[in-house]
């Protein structure tokens, strides 16, 4: 990455190739929650407890990194980390987002951000152009295509991504994007057509034919996600849901082309909490064999199912 | 504020009762660019240039505390300052947040915060629950009811409020948000139905009637917003849109009920950036003249509307 934030490539090109070098199409959440990792690393001295966070962090990514081509940081749980400054958690979220860079993992910044396009232009500054920014940002396009533009063009410069949230994993999803109209179309599906026609330029186009705006299609939806597949040809599915919200992998596979390509298939939970599973504690293992378990049967898992 | 960071008091009768105090249901939005600020704030230093730009956010401050009940500023502007770790400019946030409620200021956090339960709940931690949080944050409600309780849950503890996306001010908001359904229903009004039915439990409507549960409402479609305030009679509506986005007094008027109660009416750039309007430039008003004559303005041309 250069001084500029320049990645040297176009972002579906290489995400597909670090899935390739992975042979597994997911991705692992980086949710630091101080409830749930392991005792060694928790205080009740709020600067050790970030300590200890921090390094958490980066013994998963180095956990996980022989297995998984991308991870996906969760900036919530860092803006929830409370030290000297509000948002003292966050200067974690920089160092573990560079460090997995350096691990030669596909970094893709969960924060969900959307706004009117001169908002937008703002956020698009730390979370996209900056030489330390993600290699990828999850967007809410609530605001339509001017709140989408100033992202999608910082992608274009840096070679950068975005996935647009289209079809959310939580149980009361439908009830919000299920709207439908005279003809039965779904609202999540007219956010899915607008995706589809802005990710369509040809400055989005990597040589893959996968575009550099994805989509976010919950893996809970499995007859949804095969609809999206079709409407939404040049996107890559960003996928939540499998393991801890209730997807199995070959509900995942729904979201993938007959290819195997389309789409990465995203764990937290299940994966950095190994610790916590039942199946890992009767098998005696400690937390760091429980996550390297986890991440080799989740890349297994997928692996299978999407062949 | 205590440690545990609750006010003392429900967020809607706190509103109700400063905007009384002031005489203008009006707020004014901080949303420091560093190519709009006056030359004497800025720098090529980066350290120089965010304090510079926290410099001039509190002689901001002080300028329209005296004329505007309440402030919201746009965390993205402050995520957006680079300077010794990527989120620097936080630490201005933090600061501003807190400098404005010693003003006797209502702090709306313009943040857009929103994502499934789990995630949501971390958000609500520095956003909503810690005692150096805003008194409010404008939430997106695209995930539904389990993804808006934890920020509720949090304002119904500590005393503050959200502010839901509704409508918004944007030129491309109506291609997403006015998707209709066989009966004519538009998305927005569909989520108006939502955020009506979840704000009206008990525990989260005031003395004064209103429920911390609020929505944002752009003022660049009158219309609509009378049809929004139908819909959803106890939410105190957040009015963005006027001046620099086009809006007019009278636009926003329409989010008010009879009484003049009911909403509040943000302006950003064509306040805190009036230096840069010829009609002050012309009057050979400097920066903080020409900024407290805005906000002046601004109360006045809104408290007439209204009434």
């Amino acid at each position: 990455v250069s001084e500029q934030g320049i990645t040297g490539g176009h972002f579906a090109d290489r995400l597909l190739e670090a899935i390739q070098t992975k042979g597994s199409p997911v991705c692992v959440g980086i949710d630091p929650n101080p409830a749930m990792i392991p005792a060694e690393f928790t205080s009740d001295d709020p600067t050790e407890m970030l300590a200890g966070i921090s390094r958490w962090c980066e013994e998963v990514l180095q956990i996980v990194a022989p297995y998984v081509p991308a991870v996906k940081p969760q900036i919530a749980y860092f803006e929830a980390l409370q030290g000297k400054g509000a948002f003292a958690g966050l200067a974690i979220y920089e160092k573990i987002v560079t460090r997995a860079r350096e691990l030669g993992l596909i970094v893709i910044g969960d924060a969900k951000r959307g706004d009117i396009g001169s908002t937008a232009s703002a956020y698009a500054i730390p979370h996209l152009s900056a030489a330390n920014a993600p290699d990828a940002l999850t967007v809410n396009g609530y605001f339509g295509s001017d709140g989408l533009t100033p992202f999608i063009d910082a992608g274009n410069k840096t070679g950068r991504g975005i996935f647009v949230l289209v079809r959310t994993s939580n149980p009361s999803a439908a009830v919000i994007q299920d709207f439908s109209n005279a003809d039965g179309k779904k609202f999540y599906e007219h956010i899915a057509q607008t995706v589809a026609e802005i990710g369509s330029a040809d400055e989005c186009i990597g040589t893959c034919g996968y575009s550099n705006v994805g989509a976010v299609v919950g893996a809970t939806y499995p007859d949804e996600a095969r609809r999206l597949r079709e409407i939404m040809p040049q996107q890559i599915f960003l996928v939540p849901g499998y393991g801890a919200q209730g997807a199995t992998a070959d509900d995942c596979a729904a979201s993938f082309k007959s290819d195997g390509t389309g789409a990465i298939v995203n764990a937290s939970r299940s994966v950095i909490y190994a610790h916590r599973r039942e199946e890992f504690k009767s098998k005696k293992l400690d937390w760091k064999q429980s996550v390297e378990q986890a991440a080799k049967e989740f890349a297994k898992d997928i692996a299978r199912a999407v062949k």
